[in-house]
């Protein structure tokens, strides 16, 4: 695996604000020192994180032991790896030994990991630092970075609306520019709703891509890891890493992983992107209408075909997803809601006890559609490399207006935000979420690009093209 | 693959009355012709089948014209296959394209298939010769052999007596050698029950050894396809010829098969077979237990080492397989169940409506728990080669006093008969159920090697060396 960067033309004062690829590149050069980059993030944390949340866990001093044991080690000529000394922190879900991973909740709050989770393994095998762990709803259910324990996540374009979730940290985290990168996870959309309303690049992979081992299950049929960074670029290089068989995760495909960091590289000519001609262009906010209309106009001019599809009933799929999910969490969960009910937030202890309410029956009825729609959607997009939507139909609400506990309006709600994430879900879909403009108030507003299984590669070549086009990514928010 | 058998002395006077394996050589060595043993079937047939119900269709002429050409073929020098020319009979669910498959039911009663069996058709590309299709239990959803729509079919041993079921026609028609073996399906213990009532050999395979393809799905988490026959020998022939991987039945292992019939040529020396401590030799009928008794002397003698072992809590396990059963079940009836619940019998159609009635979250656990319980038991096997139990408690009971149709007894007796049967199917593992006495009324007694997930390689050289010691197997009803 080559990495192979636009060269950094002095590169920004802040180390914190440079991507990925480009704080990688300057430590593994010797331009900047792991210590600096570090010392960076670290100070932006302090700064920044009483303001929005991000964070769980904030590990300064063994960050800065990492940073210098990575910075000695490299000028005695030992790089680990392609990240070498780049300091990180993810979705608080990815089990490290002997470390605390607490899954945003009051249960796990000081549960100590036995095992390793191989995406995190991948990773910091390639020689990164951990600056901490993030922020992210209780268990990963939920879509809005609200937390009844740690306190809601907000959002650095306005921290009065959320982040969006499950993923909350990790959006809010890249987006401000504390953390390079991080992984997140996506079940009903909890990479890609966080990247969409913080302004940030999130890949949500194709089940089976990315080992599941040693992360926390929500529902095994959906649950998918998958990076959050500036760009489609360092989410490549974050995938490449994790990607591929995996023998302690059996669902994982044996089939050799492609190039992603080759496909950044390549061009949108030649690509057919299908717009749906219905339910991804229904009730959309006015501002996401307007961006969807721009972009549009942005792939075609970058040489994209655009045509038109029309896609199988999405709602249907939506419904299945759900019913997937909910009775999966609920099974898994089953023992601690007996035992400790007062230990969850409201929120996810309703849609917990929701679950048991499902027969069987139903479950497998959506279980065994799964293979039917896939092929009906296959058939579908025949004709197209990738479709093209909004990732959700406005952008990011208010804290307030989403703060629903456990209510009667929390169900709507969460429908509504994730109306247009879900459906990929239960199709095992791989899709990247991308920042493609901003509405009059400065809030982010994204799209997502919805490929084939396993065509991830597919994805990067879209989102970086449209990168190199646009500089939404490049965008910061003010306080940041 | 090479069939090595003993040589058939001078054979007996009705063709019908030799083992699949000496049948098979005789056509093949040209002393037999196909049609010489097709009319010996065929004769018998007509003969029994108005007493044991052992048939759902006869198709006499399309059979002699079959055998006539294999015949013609083998003349010419063409040898199919190692069967060529045999004629066979199976269980009424296995598709063949442009044929009937009823399932036993009255829903399917007159359903052309539009696909092939892949375990059938690996049978048949060995040249075998289609006596017609075997009598089963509606959708294979009962363990007696009572049919409300096709009647019951009848024990050759004493036809007020019960089969067992759902393979009910495979246990009667091999009993009274009216086919040569027969395909059946255990899901939670089809194969074995009839084998075991019925005086015969029938051998359950591991789930993921042979190909579901075009068979009838009753729950896919259990279902398995193995052959009855009269020997372990031939059980063994037939499942050379299915077992393996199938791209079109992606749950199929991929790993080589195993030589069987090389295993069926091997001796107990060596081999050390557990004598469960509990459950299996609790509640026996005496007659039973004497058996039992009787058959580890055997064992004993013919070189085995016999133990102890202590397995988990079978109830549990059966439990759980009967969750997984009437869930998986039940989801791939609904539509029927709601369109048309005056076409299923009384009895299958109370259990699929019970099956509506259990939580997601129930059948989840039950499923979750496959693999820990599969390792635990595992673990207690770990000193032995296979373990050895009753088929079932009791010797056949009669047909009148198990036509409980929907009624509250109906469940009751289902557990009752299938209490040894049952745990097996929710681990996954095989076992081979064979003749071992008889009552002191002239009902058949059958026990059960249970084996090692993939070692029907082991039970069939038990059995088969069981077999060389014993001749219950070769022993037939009166009236046949």
């Amino acid at each position: 695996m080559s990495l192979s960067l636009r060269p950094s033309a002095g590169g920004p004062a802040d180390p914190a604000l440079m991507t990925l690829a480009e704080a990688a590149m300057a430590i593994r050069a010797g331009v900047l020192s792991s210590r600096e980059a570090t010392e960076a993030c670290l100070a932006r944390i302090a700064r920044l994180q009483p303001t929005i949340n991000a964070f769980i866990a904030i590990e300064p001093e063994a960050a800065l032991a990492g940073a210098d044991a990575a910075d000695a080690a490299l000028a005695r000529g030992e790089e680990k790896g392609l990240l070498h000394g780049l300091p990180l922190a993810h979705k608080d879900m990815f089990y490290e030994e002997g470390r605390v991973s607490t899954c945003g909740s009051k249960i796990l709050r000081d549960k100590v990991a036995t095992t390793n989770s191989t995406a995190l393994a991948r990773i910091k095998a390639a020689g990164t630092v951990r600056l901490g762990t993030l922020h992210m709803v209780e268990f990963a259910y939920g879509p809005t970075g609200h937390n009844a324990h740690f306190g809601a996540a907000r959002n650095p374009w306005n921290t009065a609306h959320v982040t969006g979730g499950s993923s909350s940290g990790s959006g809010a985290a890249v987006a401000a520019r504390l953390t390079y990168g991080a992984l997140g996870s996506d079940t009903g959309g909890s990479i890609r709703m966080p990247a969409n309303f913080c302004g940030v690049t999130g890949l949500k992979t194709t089940v089976g891509l990315v080992s599941r081992y040693g992360a926390m299950p929500l529902s095994f049929s959906l649950d998918t890891i998958g990076p959050l960074a500036r760009t489609v670029e360092d989410c490549a290089i974050l995938l490449q890493l994790m990607a591929g068989h995996d023998p302690l995760d059996p669902t994982t495909a044996t089939a050799p992983v492609p190039d992603y960091l080759a496909a950044a590289e390549g061009r949108l000519k030649g690509l057919t992107i299908g717009i749906p001609d219905a339910f991804y262009v229904d009730d959309l906010d006015p501002e996401v209408a307007r961006v969807l209309d721009e972009t549009i106009a942005t792939l075609k001019r970058g040489g994209a075909r655009i045509v038109g599809v029309s896609l199988p009933d999405q709602t249907k799929l939506s419904g299945a997803s759900q019913v997937v999910l909910n009775c999966e969490a609920s099974a898994s969960h089953k023992a601690w809601l007996l035992e400790r009910p007062q230990d969850y937030g409201p929120q996810i202890r309703s849609r917990l006890e929701n679950g048991f309410a499902i027969p069987a029956v139903t479950y497998l009825e959506a279980l065994r559609w799964r293979g039917p729609a896939l092929a009906e959607h296959l058939a579908a997009v025949a004709e197209v490399d990738a479709v093209l939507a909004p990732t959700a139909p406005m952008p990011a609400p208010t804290i307030a207006e989403t703060d629903t506990d456990g209510g009667p309006g929390a169900e709507a709600m969460i429908q509504r935000i994730t109306r247009f994430t879900r459906p990929v879900n239960y199709l095992g879909l791989p899709t990247v979420s991308l920042p493609c403009g901003f509405t009059g108030t400065g809030l982010p507003i994204g799209f997502q690009v919805i490929g084939r299984p396993f065509a991830e590669a597919t994805l990067i070549r879209i989102g970086a093209a449209f990168q190199r086009e646009t500089d939404f990514h490049e965008q910061m928010p003010e306080e940041a």
